[in-house]
């Protein structure tokens, strides 16, 4: 078999080329019972039994793993899916994972700093409606949401119960128009003090960071969002296709 | 003005989301000479000094802006684009941005672990071909980036320069086919010793944690990749729609 010959730190990195096609099987739901014994792995990925150990501990180090003398080593906690490429409030992608449930920790008008009122195409000195919730699934904290609303929409949407909606679906519900595209950028950012402390995780702790104006089938911006979700709980998935160069 | 009401920590909630629309606007390039001054800031967010002092904080621990007596508070890094919509290689999205070079640590066939050989659609026993590239916009690294390709196509991609071109591109030239669609799988994950050293980031860091499995025009798997981007260099934009409930 040929080997791969690193620059440096040759342990680290072929542990690091083991976490990284482990991590993926285990999002897959390969391991529902416990990972495969070291030796396994190790003949699996044609590497040592401590390479083995050294990638199962960035694992761990991630979240993704418990490992204890005599247990072995299991999957820590289930990663939820998040799509990509379609427009989807929470409670519509698990619909059949559980119950997700909003805590309103806001919501309110509020004056809209100039480049929310840019982004959402207000008039100057027009409010925005604000809405800020801590959305779990069961138990488990998974995102901080920070919304800004256009003011005759949010107004409306302030009316409805907001613990147990999407705003996606309530934005249609009032406007009677399907949302239509949304853009979005998606970063990895470490959380601050108090957002760990709210999302129940450690400062510095890795999360995706998104940011999502979306808009009506008719092109009116209507809902800009600002999106911390928890690095150990959220995948993103969706599928890219090859641009034409002619 | 209405005012938020947040159920705990109210100034550290309103510096979050001071910070959320900054991180946004600091992207979009509005303070290419440096952020407005603090007072300025305040009256813009309607906010008070000390909330838009935490709400920079937050920003300089991400590593976003540099903050001094007399200098005042700059941008520290620009952060570049990626796009999540468009399958692009890093020197083709990047062509009006600088020169993309690739630190190539390893180039070799290697024995397929058994979930890279399913998802590349090996038969039994057949090797891949492993390339790991740590690579650069100017002096800048921006990812560590681990692939796995067919064998026939990997082999042919071996013979062209893997320091100044993308795999995407050799692909296409070695097989005359263009590359269709992959799909694709993001987390934020905290980058481990060795992976921040090679990325000359703390441990810990934030990092974008790209999966993508790519796929010619024809649908046949050849290009199995794992991405880490710096969370301080990248950000990840493209568009959502909404899908059809009918």
């Amino acid at each position: 078999m040929a080997e791969a010959i690193p620059i440096s730190g040759p342990r680290a990195d072929r542990a690091r080329r083991v976490a990284d096609v482990l991590r993926q099987q285990i999002h897959a739901g390969a391991y529902p019972d416990g990972l495969s014994a070291e030796h396994q792995l190790a003949a699996e990925f044609f590497v040592s039994r401590n390479t083995i150990r050294e990638a199962l501990t960035v694992l761990k180090n991630e979240g993704l793993i418990d490992r204890g003398p005599k247990v072995g080593t299991h999957v820590a906690q289930r990663k939820y899916e998040h799509g990509l490429d379609a427009l989807l409030g929470l409670k519509e992608t698990f619909k059949n994972q559980g119950e997700v449930r909003n805590e309103v920790r806001a919501a309110m008008p509020v004056a809209a700093p100039p480049a929310v009122a840019r982004r959402l195409q207000l008039a100057p000195g027009e409010p925005a409606v604000f809405v800020e919730r801590l959305r779990y699934l069961g138990d488990l904290p998974l995102s901080l949401d920070l919304t800004y609303l256009t003011p005759d929409i949010g107004t409306q949407v302030l009316c409805h119960p907001l613990e147990s909606n999407d705003l996606f679906a309530l934005i249609e519900e009032v406007t009677g128009q399907r949302l239509g595209s949304a853009s979005l950028a998606v970063e990895a950012i470490p959380a601050d003090a108090h957002s760990a402390a709210t999302l129940q995780v450690p400062e510095g702790a890795a999360l995706l960071m998104l940011e999502r104006l979306t808009c009506l089938d008719d092109g009116t911006p209507v809902d800009l969002e600002y999106i911390r979700m928890r690095g150990d709980r959220i995948t993103m998935r969706g599928n890219l296709i090859r641009s034409r160069a002619d």
